[in-house]
C-alpha cells in the first residue's frame, strides 16, 4: 500500500467537501471524486436560508464557495470522475474511476453519495422546480407563507410537512396516491385539526402555471373527471432514493429504505468504509450533512493511524 | 400554556442559533438566550479555517454573520440574559431569566449550552491564547507545520494531536502531570513510533514568549530543577467542562463526563427538553453543533405539534 492515498472521498457534495476538509487539515492523503461537479444536491437548490451564516443564497452560489475553500487548501475536486467499483485490495481498497480510466488505492473509503429526492415525473414538475415546485418544505417552505399548497405524499414526511404549511399557509391540501394514508396514526388527528384538506385515491397529472405554478391537476384512480386545484407550492414527499449502489456492491448494511447504516462516528457495518450524508438516511439538510462529513474524517484519521 | 412560547434556546452558540433559525423558519415562537454574547466558544475563536465555505475567517466575525443571519429572519438574540432556572409548569416548562428578572414559559426547551476546555491556570496561558498557545489541534493545528509543539495532557485526546503533530511538526513532546499516561493502550506504541517525545510526571509551571510562544517550563513532580522547552506551540489537552449546570438541575442523565446525554434526534432523558452541541460531547466542531442544532429543532417542531 506504499502508494495508497490515505481516504477517497466519493461524492464532493457538503458532506464529502468537509470531510476532504478536515482529512486534508490533519495531513492525511486525500482525494475526492464526484460523478459529476460539486456540490451535490446543493448545488441544484434555488435557495439555501439555513446554512448558519449565509443568509439567503443561491443553492449553486453557496456550493461554489464551498468549492472554493477546499481550493484554498489545495485540494482539487476530481469532476466527470464516477467510482465505479471498489474493492478490497490488501488491507485497504482500491477505486476504480469511470470504468477503468484509473485505478487508486486508498486506506480507508468515505461514500458521501447522498440522496435525490423521487419525482412524480408529470408535465411541469421540472418546468417549475424552484417556481413553486420543491421537495424540501424545511428548504423552501416558508416563503409560502399566506398562500395555497398541495403537498403529494401521505407518508409521514408529506403529514409533517402539511402541519408545517397548515401553520403558515391560508390552505393545504394533502394528496395521496393510495386509498389509504401510510403516515402513523398519530398524524390522522393532527392533520384533520390542522385544517389540512386531504385527498385519497388521486393521481397528480400535472401541474400548471405560467411563470409561477398556478395549480394542478388530479386524477381519480377510479376513474371519473379530472379536477382542478388551484395552488401556489407543490411540495413532494413520495420518498427519497439514497445513492447506494457502491454501498450494495460492497455489502454494507443498509436500513429497510435503502440508507446506509452508520453509526455516530461514520463508520459502516464494513472497516474502513465510513459514511457521510444523505446517503445514512440522516436528516437531509446542508449543516446536518457537512457535520457528518467531519465527524467521518475525524474518525477515518484514526483508523488510518492504526487507533480503530 | 396560552402565552407560553414554542421554544426556548439557552445559548447562542453555532448550536443555538442554527435551532433558532430552523424552529423560527418552521413558524415556531423562539426565543433564544445568551448569558453572555451571542457566538459561544466560537466567537473566542482566533481563526476558524473548517466551517465549509467561508475558507479562513475570524471566530468573530463568523459568529457576527451568524448573527446577522438570524437578525435577517428576524430572530433577536437575547444577550446578557442568563437562564438561572428551569422548572416544570404545565405540561411545559418556565425558565426564570436573570433571578427573577423575567419568567418565561415554553412547551419546549434546547440546551445548547456548549463547554469549555478545562486550563492550565499558568502564567502565559491566557495572554498567548491565539499566538501560539490552543486547546484544538483540529481547529488550529495545521498553521504548527514544520514547528516545535507540546500537547499537555497524555489522554486520548492528547495522543491523538500527538499524533496529528507528529505528521506535520518537527518535533513533538507530550506533557502529564501523572507517572502514567491515560491514553488507551493502543496509542502507547502509535505515539513512540511516531517519534513523540512523551514527559511524565511534569507540571507546567509557565508558557513564555514575546509576541509568540517561544518555550514553556516544567517543573518536575518529584522535585529537581525546572525545565525549559523551546516550543512554537501549545496544546492543552486536560479535558472538557461541559456546562451542565442546568441540566443537572432538571435531573437529565449525564455522561461519566458530565455531558449531557443525547440520542441522534436530539432527545435528552426527559421529554420537552432537547440538547444540541458541544453539551453533548460530540465533536466539538462549528459544524458539528450547528448540524446536531438543526436536527434538535426539527425534532422540537414534532414534540410541539403533539407527534412525539
Amino acid at each position: 500500500m506504499g502508494k495508497a492515498i490515505d481516504i477517497a472521498i466519493v461524492g464532493a457534495g457538503p458532506a464529502g467537501m468537509t470531510a476532504a476538509l478536515y482529512a486534508k487539515r490533519k495531513a492525511l492523503k486525500v482525494r475526492i471524486f464526484d460523478s459529476g461537479a460539486a456540490g451535490g444536491q446543493t448545488a441544484l437548490a434555488v435557495w439555501v436560508e439555513n446554512y448558519l451564516g449565509f443568509g439567503r443564497i443561491k443553492g449553486f452560489d453557496l456550493t461554489q464557495k464551498m468549492a472554493k475553500h477546499l481550493e484554498d487548501f489545495d485540494i482539487e475536486i476530481e469532476e466527470a470522475a464516477e467510482v465505479t467499483g471498489i474493492s478490497k485490495k490488501g488491507k485497504g481498497f482500491e477505486l476504480d474511476i469511470n470504468n477503468g480510466e484509473e485505478r487508486v488505492e486508498a486506506k480507508a473509503v468515505v461514500l458521501a453519495t447522498g440522496s435525490k429526492h423521487k419525482m412524480l415525473n408529470v408535465p411541469g414538475e421540472k418546468e417549475f422546480y424552484g417556481k413553486g415546485v420543491s421537495y424540501c418544505a424545511t428548504c423552501d417552505g416558508p416563503a409560502f407563507k399566506g398562500k395555497r399548497v398541495a403537498v403529494i405524499g401521505a407518508g409521514n414526511s408529506g403529514a409533517n410537512a402539511s402541519l408545517f404549511f397548515a401553520g403558515i399557509s391560508s390552505k393545504v391540501f394533502l394528496i395521496e396516491f393510495d386509498e389509504k394514508p401510510a403516515f402513523d396514526a398519530i398524524y390522522s388527528k393532527h392533520v384533520k385539526e390542522a385544517g389540512v384538506e386531504m385527498f385519497l385515491g388521486k393521481q397528480v397529472v400535472a401541474i400548471e402555471g405560467k411563470k409561477m405554478v398556478s395549480g394542478l391537476k388530479l386524477k381519480g384512480r377510479a376513474g371519473g373527471k379530472d379536477e382542478s386545484l388551484a395552488v401556489d407550492g407543490v411540495f413532494v414527499y413520495i420518498g427519497m432514493t439514497p445513492r447506494n449502489g457502491l454501498a450494495k456492491k460492497l455489502g454494507l448494511k443498509l436500513d429497510e429504505k435503502g440508507f446506509v447504516k452508520a453509526n455516530g462516528l461514520g463508520e459502516s457495518s464494513q472497516p474502513g468504509i465510513f459514511i457521510a450524508g444523505d446517503a445514512t438516511g440522516e436528516l437531509a439538510q446542508v449543516v446536518v450533512a457537512a457535520g457528518s462529513g467531519a465527524i467521518a474524517a475525524t474518525t477515518v484519521f484514526e483508523f488510518v493511524k492504526g487507533l480503530r
